[in-house]
């Protein structure tokens, strides 16, 4: 077995679902890292899907898009949140920076979801 | 500060770097969740950059690709290497399975690097 590997994250996603734009709300420390990210139209979310449970995160293989009319899958194979490590990866668009948070357009992720990093997208 | 969060890798990268294919090797606890990847063309390979050291990531701005005569940025505005957290992500192309190994194309990943998650791409 690797070692074990700690992430701090680095803000949290604030939705309201319903497909409205969602914000993300980046920690203090860490807002230095959003210099001139007002310049990019799209940028990759990376967040842990903290709702998931323990048990979903040992199951190996699922219906795809949860339809138990098609044959199971590895999750390695699929985009499902069933996965040893659940982490969510999204390109969303970015709609405006106001100083510590970033209005984005596409990201599905539920309230509260620790965010991991941000990247040009 | 929100509360640190764990993972454990699911395997590792062997790479011979020079633009070679790169191995991603998957320990024998998760190969189940390999299952019918085969059919999949394109993965995304999310890994750690574990030979980052820990003053790189306390850097919020970096000279976009390490070049001193461009202004530098936020590192959530940038692909840089250099983040809080170093996740590597890439797309890359499966050319073929060995039972617990995925022989790829595409991956630029350091030898040995934890890998955290595989998805459909």
């Amino acid at each position: 077995m690797a070692e074990p590997i700690t992430l701090s994250p680095i803000g949290r996603v604030r939705s309201r679902g319903n497909g409205q734009p969602a914000e993300i709300e980046v920690d203090s420390q860490f807002v230095e890292g959003l210099d001139r990210i007002e310049s990019q139209e799209h940028l990759w979310i990376l967040y842990w899907m903290h709702q998931l449970s323990g048990d979903d995160r040992v199951l190996l293989k699922v219906h795809p898009r949860g339809d138990g009319m098609r044959p199971k899958r590895g999750v390695f194979a699929l985009h499902s949140p069933c996965r040893p490590n659940p982490i969510g990866m999204t390109r969303v668009r970015l709609i405006r920076r106001e100083e510590n948070r970033l209005l984005v357009e596409g990201l599905d992720a539920l309230d509260g979801s620790p965010v991991l990093d941000i990247k040009s997208g």
